[in-house]
């Protein structure tokens, strides 16, 4: 299975490598971080981007970190894990899976005190793993469970990327397009190309095409056009997180089509894994939602200037679809409405 | 009073000269066109855009084709205006200024046919630059009316161009937006960016920030995100034709714009001159739907491509919003409700 990610032995010792996700669809190019605070800047520069791909990057720099850790006594090596959780938590502030990951690692940590520091530091090498691997069995649970709404026939819209590129493999809302598309069912797929970082044109369009899957490419404001035309037949997003009652924050953008999919009568269903729901926060009221560059907007590629110099630019990376505009939250354990999430789920998680 | 089109008696004889508003905001560059066909070419290149403009630039370009006849009889000069007129008439399908001007033009050399061919070619002249000053004037007219929806405090949102770049002089939305600014009233401007082709980023930026006016740019699929923080008082946009019933062609978005504006219950306006008002069709059904090259959507600026190779784009460059998500419709004459549009302004149009 293709991943985005993974923990390598490289030539002096262990590093995560990455795709550096900025360069697509014209250039792959891996890059080996060698140390956490090069993870730190690869989760912060968008070389890896997608709540769970995220949470695997926090996962494996916050072990590759522990690794160049000095210390003698427990205590020295909790006081050093320290910064390194730090600098990895100060990444990016929207998406759970990255302090779920993190809260992961540091109570595997704590369970482990009675062990020597050198065995702790292999089990979180481990545990990043496993991570990783739930992660892919996640998602091909939820393209199982997500597949069973698709219709043979079926167009369906989606924003930004939730492929393998967003996860450790597979994916969340397109992993249920491929799920469905490996079943059988003849689909195309609309993508918005999903301004201002154009993970749709660039990333989901590059892994619809390598999975040979009919997909068209659209303007992030031509979906209302396209859902008037009777086109569309359900919308299929992901999640950066997820509250009790099921607001949902994902990239900006999800609500204009939420709302425009209700004001056509269209399905409109959330993938993600049950790591991005947060039973903390009772609504969306309480995500908080990052502020990124002016010149991810204003610099396409960082190359073009599409506006002129000295203007006054917004760019909230993400925004709040409210639950009642949500038909279905797949998961992994099986599609719920989002006022069901906080009973049939919450008692379960850690 | 600013204009990006205007006739120009250059060393070798009369041009049209127009800006070329593909390189704004970053190179201000006047072409002057010599004959009709590189008029036809920069109605379609998009040199000149914005349907009052492209009304005023087939007007010219009629005027300076005939100048270029060499004909004796009337017949022979009719003869010879009519590829004139097929070739601009050809440019672009959806704004009805092109037919309306044009139609104004043949209708003139109708009803001169007594008059020798001389005079008619320069009744010609005259009758453009006529088109061009009207324009003006409704411009400026539909700013007092317009203006008077706008409340001191008010945050309006935009999409597209609709500013002096796009018509005569003063612009259409953009003018009411120039108007309330004027008469003292403190507003601030949200600007949708307008993909593929960034009118917004590039031209209404450009305009708001040479007059001062508080503006910030957003990317297309933000505004809905905004409308829910409640920032956005009104909505503002132009059009590119307008059916009996009062549905609006206009720039692709806008229909993303209104449904919107509707969940949020914020007024949504259209300003156009009456010229923009195809009083032949009865709904926005009949309206045709410019599909433009996929590159406009692949690369930006078409320098930079945002896709994988060979993957299908989808580029319609307008969508229809019916009537019953427009508030008002702003015109020279004043501001109608959509259904009002044919009682009170059906029986004076030519």
């Amino acid at each position: 299975m293709f991943s985005p990610i993974e923990w390598h032995i490289g030539a002096k010792g262990p590093v995560v490598r990455m795709l550096d996700q900025t360069r697509l669809p014209h250039e792959v190019i891996w890059v080996d971080c060698p140390d956490h605070q090069t993870v730190a800047k690869g989760i912060r520069d968008l070389w890896v981007r997608g709540a769970p791909a995220i949470g695997i990057a926090a996962a494996m720099g916050f072990a590759l970190g522990a690794q160049a850790i000095k210390a003698s006594t427990y205590d020295d090596f909790v006081r050093q894990l320290k910064p390194i959780h730090d600098t990895l938590a100060a990444t990016r502030p929207t998406a759970v899976n990255l302090f779920w990951a993190l809260n992961r690692m540091n109570i595997l940590v704590q369970i482990h005190k009675d062990r020597s520091v050198e065995e702790i530091k292999e089990r979180l090498i481990r545990e990043a793993q496993t991570v990783h691997d739930e992660d892919i069995r996640r998602n091909v649970a939820m393209g199982d469970h997500g597949s069973k709404l698709i219709r043979d026939g079926d167009t369906i819209l989606t924003h930004c990327n939730t492929g393998a590129l967003a996860t450790g493999g597979h994916g969340t809302a397109l992993g249920v397009i491929f799920t469905a598309w490996e079943t059988g069912k003849r689909i195309k797929v609309l993508v918005d190309e999903t301004r201002p970082v154009l993970q749709g044109a660039r990333l989901t369009m590059w892994e619809l095409q390598h999975n040979k899957i009919p997909a068209t490419l659209i303007t992030d404001n031509m979906a209302g056009a396209f859902m008037k035309k009777g086109s569309i037949r359900l919308c299929l997003v992901g999640a950066d997180r997820i509250a009790s009652n099921g607001d949902t924050a994902n990239k900006i953008g999800t609500y204009s089509v939420a709302v425009l999919a209700k004001a056509h009568k269209i399905p409109f269903y959330v993938a993600a894994p049950t790591s991005t729901i947060d039973f903390s926060i009772p609504s969306g009221d309480a995500i908080p939602i990052e502020q990124r560059s002016p010149e991810e907007v204003a610099n396409v590629f960082g190359k073009v200037r599409i506006a002129p110099a000295n203007v006054e630019i917004a760019n909230p990376a993400f925004d709040v679809t409210p639950a009642k505009y949500i038909t279905g939250i797949i998961t992994e354990e099986g599609v719920f409405k989002p006022g069901e999430l906080k009973r049939k789920l919450g008692r379960k998680r850690m």
